[in-house]
């Protein structure tokens, strides 16, 4: 099993219905592709990726903020209370060999920048753009569509 | 999947051949009760207690303390990378409906204490004793083979 | 300031005057040895210590559970907020060069196995007693009186 | 000891010698303002920032990934060591009241938006800028001085 690619997505707990659209078919892609969904656990966009992962017949793991499993998304096959609120957002980033960020507000960009510090390849579909003394900071991979995003995703994994 | 029940299964990175047994046993029977299996990902007892989930066809979840996944042991469904170290062992507790401890070291006494504090159900395979002031602390529920443990487990997590 | 000693207080976050009393006591002898004196920094023990700490001036760093600073008890030097729950309990012994438990209820228990598992010295005034196999396991070393758990800390500190 | 103020103080561990000067007068007006300083508590500007503070007569506390206190810079008054490896950025920030992010590589950008996260004021001289679709930000108060950016924090801090 520890052959397993495991892709993090993460975006905002409040979706808006094309963002979910975003995320259903991003975790639906990375069932298809075998990998192992990993995310927050909670709903918006984890919970439409974690949707689109369970339609599609594939594997997740929510890694939720909360004391209990009970505020884990339906969808999740696999859930993981840590009770260490937002300190989980570094479990969820280290547990994933790449990330694909959607949309997102703050929670997204502190697992963005995680993900970075850590040298794990990042996928932006319409998120944060990072900048610094004026000039762009390119360090977010920019996808247009989930298929690009998952596949650079997957591509980024292997060149490791 | 949110009705799943989550069994933790606590003990010895490094197994007595026993021990070893007792685990794969205990593992065995999770997964054939539908529940999912946690444990703290390594070898020893925990590799024991995986591989008698994956033998039987069970969902098994290794939390790492290391910042990669690498270390988990072949058996596990799902692997979480906490970077935490020993802080892991809370969440493997957290995430459990109740805790299964066999034989065990000072990381399983950690597990055992953490466990009581949350107020979860502790069946104890041959574990450690608790006393205070010379006299014994009842708070784990002794079992003598993995038979009972496990349904002693599943029995005390319907009561709560 | 890397050459300072600190010292781990734990114990029950609801204690008896006479517990009280024996913590304040740590707290005070801590301090006077120019040590720095960590614990959970809720009340009961922990209060009682940070509370002796004060009163002979010395130091203290109070590690919360909680996600905000202000439950720490009035009496620490330096409040750290984790909102982490009881995962801190491992900040708490990872931070101290040796642990002093004062009586404890399941919490502290998991605060002198996770100190053991880190092979950091437990000194013990009435607290926990441990076995297996009907065998005591001697890994705590037994205090009677708050200056001889003081000086036993700091004589297996510089011991290490 | 409860009605202190903590202001974080985030950068690069590798800082300039630019950046250096900005973080130690950073560190030194905090503790001049009687407010405590937080940090990472490794090298580069969280030095410089410990630096400044302790020339100052102030309190500091840094908190550590690192398993052991021994890589904490030597400014610090107080050390924390939390074994948690990236994750303890979410303590750096909980901890404190406000945060004022200096220059920055990843790892200060995390800090930054789990304090946006957590509805904490971000004061920043010369670090990141955040944008989306294109436009700007501005969740990050911009100031140009150590003496702007210490008083925009205990001002904003005083306006919660």
């Amino acid at each position: 099993m520890n052959k397993d690619v495991y892709i993090a997505v993460v975006g905002p707990s409040a979706a808006t219905p094309s963002e979910h659209n975003l995320g259903e078919e991003v975790g639906r892609l990375i069932a298809e592709s075998g990998a192992v969904l990993v995310c927050g656990g909670l709903g918006g966009l984890m919970e439409a990726a974690a949707s689109g992962c369970a339609k599609a017949g594939g594997r997740s793991v929510g890694v939720l903020p909360s004391e209990t499993r009970a505020g884990g998304n339906p969808y999740l096959t696999t859930v993981v209370a840590t009770g260490m609120g937002e300190a989980r957002n570094a479990i969820v980033v280290r547990t994933a060999d790449a990330v694909i960020a959607v949309a997102g507000e703050f929670g997204t960009l502190s697992e963005i920048a995680l993900a970075l510090k850590m040298g794990k390849p990042v996928v932006g579909l319409g998120t944060w753009e990072l900048a610094k003394d004026g000039e762009p900071v390119e360090a977010i991979v920019r996808s247009d569509t989930p298929a690009d995003a998952v596949s650079t995703a997957l591509r980024l994994i292997e060149l490791r």
